[in-house]
């Protein structure tokens, strides 16, 4: 490896991200219009308030294509909530007349103008992020801090390092993917003087790795990855970054550095899996996969995706635990259609007894009490003795995953709140053996994804 | 319960244990005639020596029918150790003309007279238990301490505990029992003034229990019961009882006092299992057998049973680690016959694929190794990530155990000496499923132990 075949793959790579000139006019363009009408609409107000367009778009690190814009209204601080929400939406009426509300801190109005995706924010215009009133607040000082510190190269490193997280899947802090924001990114790039050494020095991670670029952080994390908010000595920026996308960063800045190639910029997914395809795979490997498919619940992807993953933790430990063995599982969503939790599985059949230990024989009282409770009866063997304790052979509530499954004792696990509502009111079907390879259907990709696993 | 019960369930127990009088006589007759025969033999010698009867016979501790008397020849402690056995063997033959060599710290002459199995054994005569120059000098003093404190009632409360010993099968030190010697029993007997008090007592006792009857131990243990040998401050007479025999004698003590009966003395086996009898009871538990048998090794019991059961535990846990879970085990031997090395499996297979997990990602050195080693190759799927470790799912190397029995890799556990020996020069049968079933014909008792399981 040398640096210049570096710097011309992300030559190459930056090729096909920056946006061009014409790209670049039409989104100012588009944003001085938005900023006029919001100063308009304020005219007519009873308040003295500001717009501010923050976001990548604003600080020349987004994508091409990307198409969002974001426009925050900056009202004063000792406004009433209910009156900041109510000039808010009327701003964003105004600005945005076909726009729709939406809900976040508070309530916002999204729309579209021109081919943009325009998100119109009310916030609080407050003297600093130590102040602030609402979470959205202290998007004014990250886009302040961020704009004094990205000049133009540094800029096109954020955009080379955003491909490059969205290349190797790691890109998005969103509950579904767990990975790095696009503040997050920018963030690292601008600590670490550009894209290059970032890489450098993340392919040596030893985490917990910590940056504080204010050297203000007053708290500990016990994140893998903490980065202080420059702008809030008590927020880590990283919080939702898991343990595993940061081992994905450390091992594609590696594999970057060792071998620099375009190619894993721009990934393609493995390839879709066919029921056939499925088939193979789970005879090939001999294990048996079990799956609880279910309507999937009508939430936003960041309510849907904890709910869906902790669902499969409570069942695959619920199998574990009962001595189905789990090999590996995933969790597969399809929005308005079906969700599943799938679980392969190393083993699906216990024999009718299970072992139960008592107590040792010296603790008197409770080892009396278990052996009263066990002696005669024929339905078990004991209780006898293995070394100083009691221990009875008694029939095994369940001898295969799907009875277990199609219990009522899948309803004794973790499960996700409306995951657990809609198993139990609308029902849900256990799929067997080669029937999961019917998912394939409707979760080709990312049964892909499962059987052809990648860094 | 009231003591008087316990005291009639003891009383009908000595009908049926103590020695009469005609039985007392014929062995106070027998052991004078032999002591007389060893004066004898001696006066023939130029050593100053005397003879001295040992054991329960002589402390009018054995049971009904028991038929050994221990003649110890004690000559002078200065004697070479060449000299002792010369002299010693000398005397034995002289009084046993029939008699024959076997060997224990010393090799000393064992033979018939009149009935009684006799010992002739040669010891040193020093002049304190700590002055001893072999193992067996001991004896003499362990006879003496024992002698002086043992009066009608208590010898008769020692019949009493060794039978209840026997009946629960926890009676004998030899090392596949693991369980109370006769000296150990009196020790206990005299230590609690009694059979009854020693159960109350035993009832109770919360492990590691210690007595040191003449408060003269220097050292500690690890056993679960110390007794302090009164005649040697260093040793443990228990040494040998293992936990499980502790908690046996816990648990019987309790259901003795609770409810006495007689039966407990006398516990006739459970019933010997036939081939049908292993089939229903594999059947019915659901479990998959598996047994490794072969010829039974030539060794005394107290070298083959820990052979067997390092072997045993060797070979199981060789499984467990594979993911064939053990369920319970056993090894069965017969003197002159076949050996067995007995697995109760809840999984007897397991898929194609393991899990192989690779260091995390951040120890870059390693985890460079590692995923250099399996990139690419399609043997296997991966590496990808699991947090923050690389995984990799490759081809497992035994997928029953059956396999794994059949393979070289048995030999990596670890055997008993002979019994690997014996494994690999003369080899061996693995036995799988209902085939266990015809071990009945050798072992139908052990078996019907096994399957029918007790305290």
């Amino acid at each position: 490896m040398t640096n210049s075949d570096l710097d011309a793959v992300a030559a190459a790579v930056r090729e096909r991200i920056d946006p061009d000139e014409a790209e670049r006019r039409a989104l100012a363009d588009a944003a001085a219009a938005l900023e006029s009408r919001v100063h308009d609409a304020l005219a007519d107000l009873p308040v003295d308030a500001d717009a501010l367009q923050v976001g990548s778009t604003a600080r020349g690190t987004w994508l091409s294509g990307d198409r969002d814009i974001d426009l925050f209204v900056r009202f004063p601080a000792d406004l009433d909530r209910e009156e900041l929400e109510a000039y808010g939406l009327e701003v964003g009426h105004a600005v945005l007349p076909d726009g729709h509300e939406e809900y976040a801190e508070h309530p916002y109005v999204k729309g579209d103008h021109d081919g943009f995706d325009v998100d119109l924010v009310p916030c609080y215009d407050v003297p600093s992020a130590s102040d602030i009133r609402s979470a959205v607040d202290r998007t004014p000082f990250h886009n302040a801090y961020l704009t004094e510190r990205l000049d133009d190269d540094l800029a096109a490193d954020v955009r080379v390092f955003k491909r490059f997280l969205k290349g190797i899947d790691a890109y998005g802090s969103d509950l579904r993917t767990e990975g790095f924001s696009g503040y997050l990114a920018e963030l690292l790039v601008v600590e670490h003087g550009g894209f290059e050494p970032l890489l450098l020095a993340a392919a040596d991670w030893n985490p917990q790795v910590e940056f504080d670029p204010e050297d203000h952080g007053t708290r500990s994390f016990s994140d893998p990855l903490v980065v202080i908010d420059p702008t809030d000595p008590e927020r880590n920026v990283a919080a939702v970054c898991s343990a595993e996308n940061v081992a994905r960063l450390q091992h594609y800045a590696r594999d970057l550095l060792s071998d620099p190639r375009e190619s894993l910029f721009f990934r393609p997914d493995p390839p879709a899996l066919d029921p056939d395809g499925v088939r193979d795979h789970l005879a090939r490997r001999g294990t048996s996969a079990v799956a609880v498919v279910f309507d999937c619940p009508d939430l936003v992807d960041d309510q849907l995706y904890p709910q869906l993953k902790k669902s499969l933790t409570g069942v695959a430990d619920g199998l574990d635990r009962r001595g189905f063995d789990v090999f590996r599982r995933a969790t597969f969503a399809d929005g308005d259609g079906e969700a599943v939790l799938f679980v392969e599985l190393s083993v699906d059949e216990r024999p009718t007894v299970e072992r139960h230990e008592g107590p040792p024989v010296h603790v008197r009282r409770h080892a009396e009490g278990f052996y009263d409770a066990y002696e005669g009866g024929d339905d078990h063997y004991g209780p006898f003795l293995d070394g100083d304790r009691y221990v009875v052979e008694r029939e095994r509530e369940f001898t295969s995953a799907t009875d277990f499954l199609e219990s009522d004792a899948l309803f004794d696990v973790a499960l996700g709140k409306h995951v657990e509502s809609t198993l139990s009111e609308d029902g849900y079907d256990v799929l067997v053996g080669d029937d999961v390879a019917a998912l394939a259907d409707s979760f080709g990709a990312e049964l892909g994804r499962y059987f052809v696993p990648r860094p």
